[in-house]
């Protein structure tokens, strides 16, 4: 079963990759790009057909090694 | 309106960082976790409510900025 977990900064945090990502492409000309976020994305392969056990696994990892729960937070999605 | 863009290497490409990834959560017990691939993740604030102008917007950007199209493939989600 495939786990897509994606962490991201909080928004409170502030965000240099984004803000650089946003000048470059106002200087392209892409003005209506107004604001963008750079985070991480992470595809796992777990050894399990259980949806909530999948879940808590991926949760667990994040936790543990993915993201950094003081300025990140996560969100996960099964299948 | 959001734009939401996931970069992964393609298939056929190494991913060091997912490997050191995996190799390391073997090593905290989590053997259940049998693959991982880690990509990018981007969320873009565009100043268009059509949804067919975000994905093109987006597609645009991806292609001339976030994406290296010789090893990376991209996913485009909008809302």
């Amino acid at each position: 079963m495939r786990a897509r977990v994606f962490v991201t900064l909080k928004p409170s945090v502030f965000d240099p990759q984004g803000r650089t990502i946003v000048e470059a492409l106002h200087s392209l000309g892409y003005d209506s790009v107004e604001d963008v976020r750079q985070g991480k994305y992470f595809e796992l392969d777990l050894a399990t057909t259980d949806e909530g056990k999948a879940r808590a696994l991926a949760a667990d990892v994040a936790d543990k090694l993915l993201a950094n729960p003081i300025i990140e937070s996560y969100r996960i999605e099964i299948g």
